[in-house]
């Protein structure tokens, strides 16, 4: 956690939080933080900024906030990602808002296992606290949106052609690269196959819906490696 | 496993090899191949090619091999990282052959919990096992060399310079960037310091030594992100 993030329940007035879990806990042991120490703090879709400890104990602190400082860039890729298997999932989740991808759907494909989608780790609350975890870690506060679509024809072809147009548009897939480069600051659409890669059809139906194919080497990268890899390929400094 | 790598001692003759452990299990539950089917197959440090399997139990298989494919291009990074906390060594370990990342070397600071380094993980035998993983993975099959270096000063005094002359050398630190880009097939050494990141001091030194500051954006990113979002950065195309 490189920042506490709050969330307006924290509050008990305008500028005292009291907080107490997992938080509370990281503060003690990690930061060991003392009374009167300023720690960075955010509050979930609000400002950054200083929190001073006016009281603490093992299990609960209370902290003097002042939020000032707007969250940093959010990155212009809506990533559309074959539902991973649930631990992959896991830190992927964790991995897109510290990348500061605000818009994550999360679709089906056939060589996603059917299994992966009854898992508890796809729950709204499980989701929600990865990307916590991945927003305290970047220094951010905008919490990403996640939709999960398990259906692929429906989605690829009612909601795919909308969401690519007037972005660039890309699936990343292995073999020749076509694609143009993005426009520097243009709104970007990224979707990113399963283990295995999607099959052929799926490709022909992304690129029916408006995708370029995009090649990220000649190594199959695991998703996890991939999505901060092409992330920085696609939206370079 | 995106190739099943072998090793020399895996030969039984100059075409045929046979195959147990994981592997074996890899071939039969996720692959579900049988007598007759074709797999991509790399001898370690060798070439790539096909190997067609002859005789298949569940935990031993026999394939006739024919290696022709060069494997893919090297990433020309020379990675100098912080050790990481075991668990997460694993990983970056893994993805470091992954990217095709052929020279790490594994140096201490001062926010490097000393017992990382009494940690099982460090094993020559486990770290290439890691390794394995990641160029079964990426289709890879050229070993990385993997450097350990306990003492800070000596390795940044000694060895760096030699390291970093020549070359484009980086140290990823946030802030002001004033740095460079690596020009074109430049071959590149690339510091990432600790969660938490390198003290003043030490960047100070890595600076004497020869680096040059780069930042990877306002958000501070897990160094298991870090480590493709950098590569991408550094090598791109």
């Amino acid at each position: 956690m490189n920042i506490i993030l709050l969330q307006q329940q924290d509050f008990s007035s305008t500028t005292e939080v009291c907080i107490s879990g997992l938080r509370a806990q990281h503060i003690n042991t990690v930061l060991r933080a003392c009374e009167g120490d300023q720690l960075k703090v955010g509050l979930l879709n609000q400002k950054l900024g200083s929190g001073v400890i006016t009281a603490i104990t093992s299990n609960s602190i209370t902290m003097v906030v002042n939020l000032i400082d707007e969250p940093p860039p959010v990155c212009p890729v809506h990533l559309v990602l074959a539902l991973p298997r649930p631990k992959m999932l896991k830190r992927i989740v964790r991995t897109v808002a510290e990348l500061g991808i605000k818009q994550l759907t999360l679709i089906n494909s056939y060589r996603v296992e059917k299994s992966y989608w009854h898992s508890p780790a796809l729950l709204q609350q499980n989701i929600n606290e990865y990307l916590r975890l991945g927003l305290a870690q970047a220094g951010d506060t905008v919490m990403p949106q996640v939709n999960i679509e398990k259906r692929f024809k429906p989605f690829v072809e009612d909601q795919l052609p909308a969401l690519a147009d007037g972005r660039s548009a890309y699936v990343a897939h292995p073999g020749i690269c076509n694609a143009t480069s993005p426009k520097a600051g243009a709104s970007i659409l990224l979707a990113i196959g399963p283990e295995g890669g999607f099959i052929p059809y799926e490709i022909e139906k992304l690129q029916a819906g408006g995708l370029q194919t995009i090649s990220l080497g000649e190594r199959i990268l695991r998703v996890e490696t991939a999505v901060p890899y092409a992330i920085a390929t696609l939206t370079p400094g």
